[in-house]
């Protein structure tokens, strides 16, 4: 549960905006891919490479909140420090620390569940507990 | 400041991820877009084509937060809903509903201030009040 | 062959780059939304509603080309005008032109597969001769 | 003019469609940023950050090419390796070669212009010959 994961990013000119700092929901694109090196860090593969059994396709939102303290820039180096920070029965919830050098950038949370095709639609998608073997790297 | 406005928007191909759902930071993307579609609606020229002698130059976040209740797909239309639900001294709080046809799809909150570009440094941006003249047109 | 669609966009701040101008690859973002328009206003469904039986899960870019000619801003609204210009064994070929009002912005032109699930292996994709059940919407 | 860069991208989650693949616009989104980090690598500062005298914004698209030949997907590692082919009276050619590992992915090419704000009107801008200081790091 303690385990965290630092993720670098370079930002580019383009994920800035006219007003030349980071067009925020990049923040949140970056959280996002943050999220995945951070399993994968423990030894998640990815999950169309995944064959447990689980089905499982992604972990989408259930709910995201950041708060912007510094913009950002092109030309910036930021790096993400991931963790999970609760368990819940259905799904947990990720720390995100976005830094530049010691200064905090943004400081973010998301609540995702692990979710697969729904058995009888595959059109639908249905949430998972968080599986055990995934649950366990972590404790 | 009761005024709502609405934007529709089609959800491409290209906005989904291998889950085949939208991938979150695109609703974000949509709500700042509806944001400025807000003011536009009210008469407030795009920052670049603005000439009001205050200097801004975007709306940049501050806080942002969102529920992400039912997934989206691509060929769906999908219309938010946004206001202004709160002026502060140095912000304001907008709201968007993000709806496909009657379903609430997400529930968005962004915190956003005015700014402009700092008077003796250019390179940094600075906060300013939320100009009457704009305020005034909502209420 | 000669069946053309017109897809209206509006440019959004967050398309812009520190140029205050259009980052060119949503330019290829919006052909790619444009491309899908085309086959649903020739009346085919999304690629994951339909139940033709073929598989297809996409149309992916074997080759893409643009010319950039007048660049756009936010609260510019734009026109792209697709249209199939070449039916070949395994790949079509389609036209943009994107203006604003009657300038001409971007020539566009990409080659694209229908591509499937491959049968042996579903990590893999392989490439379709075009439909004729979509091939001849066109004729 | 023989100098190259190679910039490694990590292909995430939200980079890929439904197709589990690159969202092909995502491709030319990296070799905007390769372009940036070839120019950084010769010692050019951002465009934000220089004080050169002759207000270069950015070096924006006047043509862009890219040939797909095979599809990358999350969890990939790709390096672009990125060269000045040509220097043009008043803009310049660079190629992009895209592998993962040692198969190359995709071939690009963009033709940019170095660009600045028109002295007379701020609202546009306008192509400069390439700086003498940037073109002579190459050679």
């Amino acid at each position: 549960m303690s385990r965290t994961h630092v993720t670098q990013f370079a930002v580019a000119f383009g994920d800035c905006d006219p007003a030349q700092i980071v067009f925020y929901p990049n923040f949140f694109r970056w959280m996002d891919a943050a999220s995945l090196h951070f399993f994968a860090a423990a030894g998640v593969l990815p999950w169309h490479q995944r064959d447990a059994g689980d089905g499982i396709i992604g972990t989408p939102l259930v709910d995201a909140h950041a708060r912007f303290i510094v913009p950002a820039t092109y030309g910036d180096r930021i790096a993400i420090e991931t963790s999970v920070v609760e368990w819940r029965k259905k799904s947990f919830v990720m720390r995100h620390v976005i830094r530049r050098g010691d200064t905090v950038l943004v400081e973010g949370r998301e609540v995702r569940v692990f979710a697969r095709r729904h058995p009888h639609d595959p059109a639908r998608i249905e949430a998972l507990p968080p599986p055990e073997m995934i649950r366990k790297l972590f404790e």
